[in-house]
């Protein structure tokens, strides 16, 4: 059962083929995520990974281990703090904020650049478990 | 050039080999989007779609279309209204509510179910456009 303060920490990172993936599946063609050359003409220099491949280590973490099978998303309200890129190693970072009723729960959405610590995406999700958080608000 | 009161409307949906490519790509095998046994004791009693890939429907509409290339993603307020199902048409809705400084659009960002016309996803999203949006507050 969660509980809060909990939090659980997952290291993960992207490549240019997961980036070229997601814009077939999305159809977000958008050159700044898969041209070089158009990229290197932005503030970004190079290519940056999608905003939402990026959040999607959060739909993984909360859907598959913590608190995992059988979660339900409710919200999530994601700021891009800063561009993420392909082959860098980043830290997922969830921490129960809140317990509600009707089993749901509000956890805190943080990445970091693993190496640097700085934030890359930051917010806050709202998700229901009906065996993984409690019935009624603590 | 975005002005206030704009709106886009784009159809779409996905299918079980794209829930299946999201879950591979994202590694969220949460077997509420994969597994019909499982689904099936669940309130939603069928497999439901992953709420970011419905959500990226956005990602797409804003990175290349509405206001399209160069757009830069800064924050998505995303609420799940209603589970999404595959091979249902749905169309996204997105308005220009805003004008910041500096590029900045707020846009609210909804998907209706096409035949019901309800909502399954709103919210609102806050994107930078150095082409197509006002470099100034309106």
């Amino acid at each position: 059962m969660l509980e809060i303060g909990q939090s659980y920490q997952y290291d993960f990172s992207f490549n240019q083929g997961d980036v070229e993936a997601f814009a077939r599946l999305t159809g977000d063609t958008n050159p700044l995520h898969l041209d070089p050359e158009y990229a290197a003409q932005t503030p970004f220099r190079r290519p940056i990974m999608h905003g939402l491949l990026g959040a999607s280590v959060f739909s993984k973490v909360l859907g598959t281990i913590f608190p995992g099978e059988g979660t339900v998303y409710l919200k999530h309200e994601i700021e891009f703090n800063r561009p993420m890129f392909v082959d860098v190693v980043y830290q997922a970072v969830v921490t129960v904020k809140e317990l509600g009723e009707k089993f749901t729960a509000k956890i805190e959405t943080l990445i970091l650049d693993k190496e640097s610590g700085k934030v890359t995406i930051s917010g806050e999700a709202m998700v229901m478990n009906r065996q993984k958080v409690p019935r009624f608000k603590a």
